[in-house]
């Protein structure tokens, strides 16, 4: 048997790391929580024709589909190959593959309320936290399953949620220690506006989308692909003007006028971002005109988050107002807007700034070494007493040199030790040992029972 | 667009039962840790070889195959249509399925110990909450997704571990309000003593997998399947008479160790049985000489937790002892012990009890009406600084009528009303309504916020 592996672009992740995880994830479903969002949680398969075309072609082709099982039966077998054929000749049919892993935790939801809409309570305030699978290459912080942490309001128009969705960003990374990130904010009718000024809507597509590049290409390289997409010199120049634009938000919000002229759909935009930055969360939000957002559903506001400027990693969450995501499921008319938390970049930027609490390593707080039959007996009647009263005990789990139970405690980052030896029984005492600065004290077993762990031993 | 559908077997959890779910898991959880257990966690995927071959001929053809990606490239085609032949054979060779759905959690644990057994700190104690995956027949109760929740000691000999599993059985079913489950407790060793006294070793198989089967299909049918399994009419009176052991435990080890004769194993796990009977749990131990267990990796120890008589549901968690699970990858002599809850049908214990505390329905506790635009404006700085407080909160989305506000506040089981209109604007005043016995009261805002939302309004 050869050593065994897990698959490529996929994690286990070890208790450290499940604590350090769970942590932000916390944050984040609290404050959900206090600004009314709900649990919910969809399966990890969904039927291929629930995903397929959803993602552009690109995203067809990096979704994982599942093997039907029982294709060994000799009835199936026919129908089987020629479903493969189609397969291989990369048709997007279900045939032999009628489930697919979910690809990310929008087009599910969508489903969802496509499936419930009748039941739900709308406005439909929902949070979700899952793992999605994508069968991309796999490359440094780029991963095959990761979780998504997305949070969405559907069937209101109101902008009032577009003010909550930026006041939970601001009070969810103020949590986690991180109030020096950015907060920036654009509107997808300011870049409709945009391509109006440059030969009309038929340019959107390509305006948003070299815009979209310009973090990594930079705006030489920005300007040549939109010359190459067809516009003209002139133009350009107008986008070149427009990615200019810099300043206070005020400054930006009146440069934004006059590159927009008379626009409607402009001047909406520049109307519901000047409304949303009237009740500016902590962290305050900053026009940023840059921001384009791939994803095609998009209509209106739109979010990104930038992780603090010293560590290299970009974007750490995103989101935006849509109008018609379940009109892909047969339901139109549902309008909604929602945010996402990157957690794996969350979790290497506050890796890198060392920014998990400590005491966050700490699991078991107590270990009761294990000295002999009779001193077990009693160390096991007491921490029975203890983790009645919560605290996380353990007993080592035999008779062992001393050594070797305080490796045990280190190893776990385990804070005390309580040491019961054969004098102790008579003397009805037990030693407890602060593992941290090595100091020690005796107390009666009564006074062990209301002993405050937290306090450190002096 | 047809009305969409998840894959049969799958299930949406609805915030109702996300939160029913969270509430059983956190109980599980919070105990594990008490006990000194650590979280894991693995990817939904495996390598097929990781997973094959271990739960048997029939549990291979239900583990889900993930389809590779890329088949429509020329020239991986041909060997793809080669592997695609070994699967309608019904082989279980990776080619065209390299990765497949885990089917539990034990053998990616034994995998992730297997690869890191280096790092890791023995006793190694971990818990595991995920979902698992089967092509089985769904029907009620049993899914194609369902979660496991899974505690293991791993590099340990000591009984130490099976008493502390015990005692987190109890603790967490005491905590669950669910004090009159039944906890059984059995040792394989004692099972094969009784296949020695029936004609040697040989028949143990054949005997666990008949007593396995007794609650199902009652004794005649567990006499007739050992008369054709080759066991002669004096051996199944054997068994028969170990079957009809019962009384207290002292009772029913008296009768065991008459059964099982000289038998050195047999001893041996009456001995370890009467060492876990001296430290009883809170809901005590009973032995349950039928107890056997379908999995065939067990060899020492044995548990089963029955729910409540009153529900017709039979076994909701088991477990027990192995010697040598990680020899499955190579790693031998590392001996573990475990426990299983099980999630779904704890969930349907409790609900048909009704034994889930009223309060988990209340997510939002506060909803601001919305009355007009300087009346939320006002409502939405309150409610800021309700939420500072950790009251859960929402503004309604629009200015709207009352009664379209009361009944979404209805629907989403929300208990307090705070209505500020313009009157109280000018007044500086707010009426907080209980919704649950629709008293309400007028205060002023400054009292709003110190305002106990706990006690009711009397």
């Amino acid at each position: 048997m050869t050593r065994p592996t897990i698959p490529q672009g996929t994690r286990d992740f070890s208790p450290e790391v499940v604590r350090k995880r769970t942590y932000i994830l916390n944050i984040v479903k609290n404050v959900f929580e206090l600004y009314g969002f709900q649990p919910l949680e969809t399966p990890a398969m969904e039927n291929l024709e629930t995903l397929m075309g959803k993602y552009g072609e690109e995203g067809d082709k990096l979704i994982f589909r599942i093997l039907n099982n029982g294709l060994e039966r000799p009835e199936k077998q026919q129908k089987a190959r020629e479903d493969f054929e189609k397969i291989l000749q990369g048709k997007n049919e279900k045939g032999i593959t009628e489930r697919a892993l979910k690809y990310d935790l929008t087009i599910p939801f969508a489903r969802y309320v496509a499936m419930n809409h009748g039941q739900l309570n709308f406005p439909f305030k929902r949070y979700q936290v899952q793992p999605v699978w994508r069968a991309d290459k796999p490359q440094r912080g780029r991963y095959r399953e990761f979780y998504q942490c997305d949070a969405d309001v559907v069937g209101s128009n109101s902008l009032l949620n577009e003010v909550e969705l930026a006041h939970i960003y601001a009070e969810v990374f103020t949590q986690l220690g991180l109030s020096n990130i950015s907060l920036r904010i654009n509107h997808r009718k300011i870049l409709t506006a945009l391509a109006e000024q440059c030969g009309g809507g038929g340019q959107f597509g390509a305006i948003t989308i070299a815009i979209d590049k310009l973090d990594k290409i930079g705006l030489e390289k920005v300007k040549e692909e939109l010359l190459s997409r067809g516009l003209t010199n002139d133009q350009v120049a107008v986008v070149e003007k427009y990615l200019q634009v810099n300043g206070s938000n005020d400054d930006i919000l009146r440069s934004l006028d006059s590159i927009i002229g008379n626009s409607a759909e402009g001047k909406k935009g520049l109307e519901e971002l000047r409304y949303i930055l009237t009740r500016q969360p902590a962290i305050g939000l900053t026009i940023d005109p840059t921001l384009a957002r791939g994803l095609n559903y998009y209509t209106g506001t739109i979010f990104e988050v930038k992780a603090p400027a010293e560590v290299k990693i970009g974007s750490i969450g995103g989101g935006g107002r849509y109008d018609d995501l379940t009109g892909l499921f047969g339901v139109p008319g549902i309008p909604g807007v929602g945010i996402s938390f990157g957690v794996d970049r969350i979790y290497d930027v506050l890796e890198e700034l060392n920014l998990f609490p400590p005491a966050i390593n700490v699991s078991t707080q107590v270990l009761f070494f294990n000295l002999g039959k009779e001193e077990a007996e009693r160390s096991f009647v007491l921490m029975q007493e203890l983790r009645q009263k919560g605290l996380r005990c353990e007993l080592y789990h035999e008779e062992a040199k001393m050594d070797k139970q305080f490796k045990y405690a280190e190893k776990k980052n385990i804070p005390y030790a309580i040491i019961i030896g054969d004098r102790d029984l008579a003397a009805g005492t037990a030693n407890i040992k602060d593992l941290l600065n090595r100091k020690q004290e005796t107390i009666s077993l009564s006074a062990l029972l209301s002993y405050d762990f937290g306090k450190g031993i002096n």
